[in-house]
């Protein structure tokens, strides 16, 4: 059983990881605290950037000779193997640390086997110790480790009508600023951040993050199927991020940033699942897919959305372009049913978090 | 200033009042609690119908002789006319009220001078308390006493991407069982429920209250300006509760239901002025309405919605009717602009209240 120091420390190393979201691809946000044998914390640590020392790492430096015969509290199976950097397990135990408190199981192949090494070698070791808050906290990583993709947030904002623009497709501004700063949060915790030829045409937008002291910029995607919509002079050009610009392989493109993939078997944009195992390929674990209508149904068609967040504004429209579109559904038996984790009033707008259902089947008795 | 004992008992006095919403019009909701010489409750009481006793009298009725030299705290001022009952003011000077603390001043021009006559009379009153509150509780009453006309909830059931119904028109269900069963209650509240020839085509509705115990039924109104909608056999025709039928002033109908109203100026269904003048008339003071988006943008494009009540189901489809149509909004510049004022998790579902915003220049500098 976890002490109350150690579910504490735990509270604290899950605060502490996410601090680095969106900046530690293609590895987890990891925290870890270490507690003295008393269970008085002597050292804390996150990782920080991929190819950077790992969380425990920063935290036994930080405790020095005081986590000998100490805790190690981490929000993630401590590795064993040897990357970039030395394996964990291994720095423990050179620390004298006599018990490690770890909330996730580690799911990757290379990694795994931390527990096991320790316990081997005499340490008390304990799984699960919030565990959902530690898993919620991390599942981008560990949702693109299970399906192999990048986990996928797609953002949309709209009016509470459903529109996001208006018929003459005027769209500055329906969202407040307070919304518009939040999505500058979502896009620096993302590792890619993705718009449709639709979305490029009509607003040429940066999609760079502004506004977030020391965020790591993430990569800028534009799905140009045709090759027609990005050109010399688009903003996402510019060196304030990195920037892909996918195109399909029959397309003529002259853009040094471009990559070729398959279209879509039904001729409609380019294929999902390849532009996705072509991010992943590249480090991208987390994906915020930020419109348009079309390349979202696109998604939403190819199941590969993992969350939507709905920023909705108190307006009114009546007509104009809707957030989502082309998805493949035709009747309501097919509609994706999604489950609301959360809503926050965003200064006068309304922010609405949803995942997909957990199919009835699996589901816990009492949802 | 109102005592503690003042505050309390207004309070309850507006929750009293809030029991027979839907059930007073063309009266407001009223509440009153009579408090003896010592602050104790001694009689409480609410307008229950129009051609009822009104609130004090049914709080004085239960105080009995208690009530010489107490309080009387009630939700708005009391009348000082005969209409189908005696004047409040009277009745209050007959049983000795020494003091009556009311939150809203009465605005009908021949119901108005309750306080005046019993200030005349030697009472202390008191107005104000609690009136934000109280005023809240009789919105739909208050509002048409100042605009001449009924006060509208424009209620729609959606999917997070705003549409009412799937590409193939199938809408069963998008929204969940607590969801219907709060728009039964909104129905409950409501003088009358409106829908127009789209929705009572597809979907043939019979808009009466169910399931809940007592509840006065609302009148169906059903826009049908063709008079091809409705036919003999339709569900709103059934003697669950009252039906209008309203038609073009050039309709061909033979239902004993219909009413003749002039078209609107622009040759899309009928006068929405000239509706709500007919409702107000026949002693509707709030209408719930139902759909579809047809009419819903006639109304935003009248100015005549008060209120939004919008059940968002955490559903995608991407394709669809969309919730509001034909608002008569061209441009981002000429939305319709609101406050959101609750949200609250139905269910699965979320229910978002918004009101018209309040112009910038006649809003409270904190907003």
């Amino acid at each position: 059983m976890a002490t109350a120091a150690e579910t504490a420390a735990m509270r604290q190393a899950i605060a502490l990881a996410a601090r680095a979201l969106g900046a530690t691809s293609p590895n987890p946000v990891v925290g870890c605290v270490v507690l003295d044998a008393t269970g008085t914390v002597v050292g804390e640590g996150y990782h920080q950037r991929a190819g950077g020392p790992h969380a425990e790492v920063h935290a036994l430096r930080a405790a020095g000779e005081k986590a000998r015969g100490g805790t190690a509290v981490v929000t993630l199976e401590p590795c064993n193997h040897t990357g970039r950097t030395g394996p964990c397990a291994q720095a423990l135990l050179d620390a004298g640390i006599a018990r490690v408190v770890h909330a996730v199981p580690d799911p990757t192949p290379t990694a795994t086997g931390g527990a096991q090494r320790l316990r081997a070698a005499g340490v008390d070791v304990e799984q699960g110790l919030l565990e959902d808050e530690a898993r919620a906290g991390n599942i981008a990583w560990l949702t693109a480790a299970k399906s192999g993709r990048p986990y996928v947030t797609w953002k949309y904002a709209a009016t509470l009508d459903g529109r996001i623009a208006a018929a003459d497709r005027s769209s500055r501004w329906i969202t407040s600023p307070e919304s518009r700063a939040d999505v500058h949060r979502l896009r620096a915790e993302s590792d890619a951040v993705v718009v449709g030829s639709g979305t490029q045409c009509a607003d040429d937008p940066h999609l760079a993050v502004r506004g977030i002291d020391g965020a790591v910029q993430p990569l800028r995607v534009v799905v140009d199927t045709d090759g027609t919509a990005v050109t010399a002079s688009s903003r996402v050009l510019d060196d304030a991020a990195p920037t892909l610009v996918a195109v399909a392989e029959d397309a003529t493109t002259e853009l040094a940033a471009a990559v070729r993939l398959p279209r879509a078997t039904d001729g409609k944009g380019l294929d999902i699942p390849a532009l996705l195992a072509e991010l992943h390929a590249r480090g991208v674990r987390s994906v915020l897919l930020e419109g348009g209508p079309t390349l979202a149904g696109a998604f939403v068609a190819a199941g590969a959305v993992d969350r939507v967040v709905g920023y909705l504004a108190p307006v009114l429209l009546g007509a104009g372009p809707t957030a989502l579109a082309d998805a493949g559904i035709g009747t309501i038996a097919d509609a994706l049913r999604l489950d609301i984790t959360e809503t926050v009033r965003i200064g006068p707008d309304l922010r609405i978090t949803a995942a997909p259902a957990v199919p009835a089947a699996s589901s816990p008795k009492e949802r």
